[in-house]
C-alpha cells in the first residue's frame, strides 16, 4: 500500500493540469494490468525438430509479422488513442459524480432500513426454524459405536 | 470505537449550525468508503511491452484524460451537489422519526407475543417431532465396526 | 443483569406519576437500540483522491446536509412525539393485560392437555417406529474396515 | 424442587378458603412466568446521537407514555381480573375431573393393548425386515482401506 | 420393584372385599401419574414489574380463583366420581379375560408359524440379495488415501 | 436354560393325564407373560395436590372399582375358561402335526433345491456385477488428502 | 462335525433295511429342529396378581387343554404318519436322482461358459469404464484440509 | 494344489480306455459336491417335547421312509444313469472343442482390437473429463476445519 | 517377463518353416490359458452318502463317459482342426497388417489433434468452471467443531 | 521468470524492423509450444516379433515416409508462410488495440459498479439466508457420540 | 527424456534424405507400440489335460497356422506397405503445416481473449455466489460432537 500511496504523490503533482511534466514513457504497464495481450513472434510461430521449413522462409515470416503488428499497432493508436482518452474521462468523471453523490447516501439509507429488516427476520426464523431442526438433531443424539480394534 | 467516539466529540462542536468551521478538506474521505470509486490513468490505460504507440500519442492520451475527467467532474459537482445534500438530509430525517417513533415500539411489542408464540410452537414440536427423529436415530444406534489394521 | 436491576430501582422511582423527576436528558439510547439509525455526513458523502470537487461546494455540501436534518427532525418530533407516546403508552396496557390474564392461563391449561397427548404419541411411535429404524441400523451392524498403513 | 414443595405448604394453609391471609403482593411473577411482558419507556423510544428532539418534547413524551400505560392497565385489571379468576378457576377444575376419572383409566387401557402389539409388530419386523438389512449392510462388509500417510 | 411389591402385598390385604380398610387418602398420587394435571394460581397469573393492578383487585382475584377450582371440583367428583369406577372396573375386567383366554394363545400360536416363515425367508434373502450387495460393496473395495500432512 | 428343564421334568410328571397332581395355584404367571395386563387403582386413577375430593366420594370409589373389577372377571373365567382351553388344546394338536409331517420335510427338500439356485445365481453376480462394481471403485482410488495442521 | 460323522456311523448301521433296530424312541429331535412348534400350558395361559379365576376353574382349565392337545395330535398321527414318511421317502429319492445325474454336468457345463463370458464382460468393463470412473475420481485428488487445532 | 495334481495323476492311469482299473466306488463324493443333497430320517422328521406320537406309528414312520427312499433311488438310476453318462460325455467334447478351437483364437483376435480402442477411449476421456472434475474437485480445495477441543 | 522372452528365443527357432522340430505334444497348454475347460467324471456326477446305487451302474456310467468324451472329441479335431489353424492364420495375417500399416499411423494423426483440443478445452474449463466450484467450496470453508471429549 | 525477461531483452534489439539480424534459425522452437506436433517413423510405424515384413519392404517404406513427409512441407510453408505471417501481424495488432484501448477502461468502470452491486447483495444475503443456515445448522448442534472400543 | 534425445540425435542423421543409411532391421518395434499385436500359436489354441488330439493332428495344425500367418502377412506388406507410406508421409506434412501456421497463433489469440473473460467471470461469480454459499457453510458453523469413549 506504502508503495501505491507514494505513486500517488508523484501522480498528485502530475495531474496538475496546465502544467508540462515527464511522465514514464518506457514502462507504460507498470501495474501489468495487459500482461496478457503482450505477443512474442516465437509465442505464435514454431517448428518442431524433424519439419523445418527453408531458412528464407521463416526469416521472411519473422521480419513480415512483426512488421506488419508494429506499424499497424502505429496507426491505429493514432487515430483512436485521442477519442478513446476523453470518450472514457467524461465517463469516469459521471460515473465518480453518480457514485458520490447517490449511490453513497442511497446505501446508507438502505442500511438503516436493512438493519431493522434483519432483527425481525432473524427473531422469526429462531422461533419457528430452530426447534424443528433441533427435533431433527435427535437422529443424530444417540449414536453408538462398537469398535472392535485389531491389529495385524 | 474509541476512535470514532473522538471524532463524534470532535464534530459535535462543528454541528452547531449557525458557527462557522474548518473541516478536513484535504481527506474528504477518512472511512475510504468510496475508495474503489478512484481511477487513475494507469488503471484504465496500460500498453504491455512490444506494442508501444509513439510518444506523442501516449501523453497526449494522458493529458487528454486526465483533463476532461476533472473538468467534467468539478461542474457537475456544482451543478448537482447542493441539491443532493438537501434532498438527501430531509430523506435521513424523516426516515430517523419513522423508526424512532414507529418501528421501534412496534417491534418491541411484536417481540413480546413472539415470545409467547415460541414457547407455544417449541413445546408442539418437542411434543410430536422429537420422538420421531429419535427413533429414526435408532439407525445409528448400534454400528458395529471392527477395524483390522496393518501397517506396511 | 445486576445493572438492569439497579435501573429499575432508580426507574420506579421515577414511575411515581405526579412527581416531577429529572431523567437523563443527554444519553437518550442507553441500551444503543437505534446505533444503526444514526447518520453522519461523511457516512453518506465521501470523495475518493483524484476526484475532489471545489473546496466551495464541498463545505456548502457538509452545512446544507447538516442544517436540513437537524431542522426537519426536530420539527417532526414536536409533531408527532405525543401523540405516538400516547398511543403506544394504550397499546402495551392492553397487550399486557391480555397477556396477562387470558394468555397465560391459556397456555397453562394448553400444557396439561399436551402432557398427555405426548405421552400417547410417544408411546406409538415407540411402539411402531422404533423396531423398523433398529432394523434399518442394521445395515451398519457389521462394518469390516481392513485398514492397510504405509508411512513414507 | 425443594423449593417448590416448602412453596407449596406455605401455600396449603394459604388455600383454606374461608381464612384471611396475606401473600406477598409486591412480587407478582414469583416464577418469572411473564418476564417478557415487561416494557419500559427505553425498551420502546430511543434517540442516537445526533437526532436528539427539544428537551421539552423528550420530557414531554416520556410522561404522556408512562402515564397512559398505567392508567390503562389498572382500569382494565379492575374491569376483567375478577371475571377472568372466575372462569379460569372453573375451566381448571373441569379439565383437572376429566384427566383423573377419564383420561388416566383410559391411557392405562391403551398402554395394556399397546404392548401386545408392539409384540406383534416387533416380531413381523425382526422376521421380514432384519435379513434385507443386514443383505444390505454387506456394502459395507468388506472395505479395503490403502493409507499412504506421508508426513512434510 | 421391591417397594412396588411392598406395596402389592400391603395392597393384597386391602383388596379383601368386605373387609373395610384405611388406606392413605392423604397422598392420592404416590406415582406421580397425574403431576402435570396440578394447578396453582402462580402458574397461571403473573404481573411482571412495573404493570402491577391494585392489590385489592389482585387479592380478590386470587380468592376468586382458588374457591371458583375447589368448589367446582368436589361438585364434579361427587357426580362422577362412582360410575367412572364401576365402568372402568367392568371394562378392566372384560380386557383382562380377553388378553388372558385369547390373545395370549394366539399370540404362542402365531409366533410358531412366525418362526417358520422366518427361516424361510432368511434363506431366500441370504441366497439372492447377498451376492449382489456383496458385488456392491466392491465399490469400497479398493481405497487408495494419500495422506500428505503437514505441521504449521 | 437349565432353570426350563426343571421345570419341563416335574411338569412330565403332571403331564400324565388321569393322574389327579398339585400345581402352582398362587403364581399363575411364572413367566410374567401377561405382566402387562395387571392393573391396580392407583394405576388408573390419582389426584394431584390441590385437587382432591371429599374423602368419601375417594374411599367409595375405590371400593367399587375393585370389587367390579374382581366380580366381573370371576363370572367371565367360570364362563369362558373351559371352551377356550379346549378350543386351544385341539389348535395346538393340529398344528404341531402340520408343522411335524409336512412343513418339516417341505422345508428339507427346499433347502436342497435353494443350495443349488445360490451357486448358480452367486456365480453369474460375480460374472457380471463384481467387475462394474470394481470400476465404479476406482473413483476412491486415488484420493490425495493434504492435511495441513495448525495448534493454536 | 466329528459328531455328526459318528451320528452317520452309527445310522450306517440303522440303515440296513430289512434288519430290526431299536433307535432313540425318547428324544425325537437330536437336532432341535422343532424346538419353537412346542407348547406349554403356562406359554399360552397366564394369570397376573390381582386377575386370578377360582381355583377350580383354572384346574380344570389346565386339564383339559392338556388332555385334548396330546390326545388329538396322537389320533392324527397315527392317520397320517405313514403316508407322509412314505411319499416324502419318494419324494427324496426322485430329488436326488435329479440333483446327481442332471443339475451336476449341467452346472460344471454352465462354469466353463461362464468362465468365457467373464473373461469378455471384464475387459470390456476395464476398456471402457475405467477411464470413466478414474476421471470422476479427480474429484477428490487434490482435497486441500486446513485444520485449526485447539485445546481448551 | 498339489493335491488335485496327485489326483490327476492318480487318474490318468484310469483313464486309458480299455484297461480294467478298480477306482473308488464307497466314497462317491469325494470333493463334496453333492454334500447338500444328502438327506437323513432326522434332517425331516422331528417331534419335541410334549408332542410324541405312540412309539409304534414313529418306528413305522421311521423304516417306511428310509426304505421307499433307497428302493426308489437304485430303480431310478438303473433307469437312467447309462444313458445321462453317455449323452454327458458326447456334450462336454463337443464344447471342448469349440472352447478350443473356436473362442481361443477368437478371443486373441479381440483382445488385440479392444487393446487399441481402450487407448483411444482413453485418451478421449483425458481430455474432455479430467479437467471438469478437477474443476469439480475444487469444491474440497480449500476446507478449513476449526476444531475446539474439550476434554472432560 | 524374463521366462517369456527365453520363450520366444526357443520360439523364434521353431518358427523357421521348413525345418521339422519337435515342439511340445505333453504339456499343450503352457500359459493355463484353457485351464477352465478340461473336465473330469468326479467333476459331473457325486453320490452323497446315503443315496448310493448299485456298483456296477455307477462303474459302467464311469466308463461310458469317459469313453464317449474322448472318442468323440478325437474325431472333432481330426475334422475341424486343419481348417481352424489355416483359417485363423490369414485372419491374423490380415489383423496385423491393419494395425501396423493403418491403425498404428491414424492413431499417432489423431493424437496430434487431441493435444491440440485439450488444451482448449482444458482453458475453457479453467476459465469458465474453476471459479463456481471454488465458490461453492466456501461452504466448507469455515467449518467450526466443538469436540467435548469424555473417557468413561 | 528471469529466463523470459532476459530473452526480452534479447528480442528487443531484434524488433528494430530495419536492422538485419541473425536470430536461432536451429531450434525454431525454444517454448516447446508444438512439441506434441514432432512426428517419426517408429512414432508411426512399428511390426512387432514374429510379424516381420520382408526387409526391402521396411526400408523402403521408411525412405519413402521420410522424403514425402520432409519435401511436401517445405512446398506449402513456402506457399502459405508469408501471408500466414502477414495476416496474424494485422489480427494481433488490432485485437492489442482493442484490449488497450476499449476492454481495459471498461473492465475498470464494469469493477467500480460491480464493487457497489457485491455490498448491497452480501448485505441482503446476510440478512435473510445466514439466520436460516444457522437455524439448519441446529442439527448438528447436539451430537452425542458413544464410543465403546475393544482391542483384540 | 535424455535417451529420447539421444534418439534424436541419431536419428537426424538418417533423415538427410539421399544418403543410404543401415537402420534397425531386426527390432522393428523399440518403443514397444505394436506389443499387444504379437501373436504365437500358443496364445491362440491350447487344449487342457484329459482332451488331447492326436499328435500328428496337433503338430499338423501348428505348422498350417505359422505358415498360413507368415506367407499372408509378406504378401499384404509388399502390396500395401509402400502406398501407405506415402500417403501418411502426406497427411503428417498437411497436419504439421496446418498446425504451425494456423492452429498456433489462433491458440495464442484465443487465450488472449480468454484472459479477459476469465477475469469477467470470476468478478461476478465472486460477487454473486460468494456471499450465497459462506450463507450455506454456516450449516457447519457449529458443531457440537460430544465424544464419549469407553474403552473395553
Amino acid at each position: 500500500m506504502s508503495k501505491s500511496l507514494e505513486k500517488e504523490k508523484k501522480m498528485s503533482q502530475v495531474t496538475d493540469i496546465g502544467s508540462t511534466h515527464e511522465f514514464d514513457l518506457d514502462n507504460r504497464d507498470p501495474t501489468l494490468k495487459n500482461e496478457h495481450v503482450r505477443v512474442w513472434f516465437e509465442d505464435s510461430f514454431a517448428e518442431p525438430d524433424g519439419t523445418h521449413s527453408i531458412d528464407g522462409v521463416w526469416t521472411c515470416s519473422y521480419k513480415t509479422f512483426e512488421c506488419s503488428k508494429k506499424c499497424c499497432y502505429i496507426v491505429l493508436s493514432i487515430l483512436c488513442g485521442g477519442p478513446c482518452a476523453l470518450l472514457w474521462g467524461l465517463m469516469f468523471a459521471m460515473q465518480s459524480c453518480y457514485h458520490i453523490w447517490c449511490i453513497g447516501p442511497y446505501m446508507k439509507s438502505f442500511f438503516i432500513d436493512l438493519g431493522c429488516c434483519a432483527a425481525y427476520w432473524k427473531a422469526l426464523v429462531q422461533c419457528y426454524c430452530d426447534p424443528l431442526y433441533e427435533s431433527v438433531g435427535k437422529i443424530f443424539g444417540n449414536i453408538r459405536f462398537n469398535h472392535r480394534y485389531e491389529v495385524v
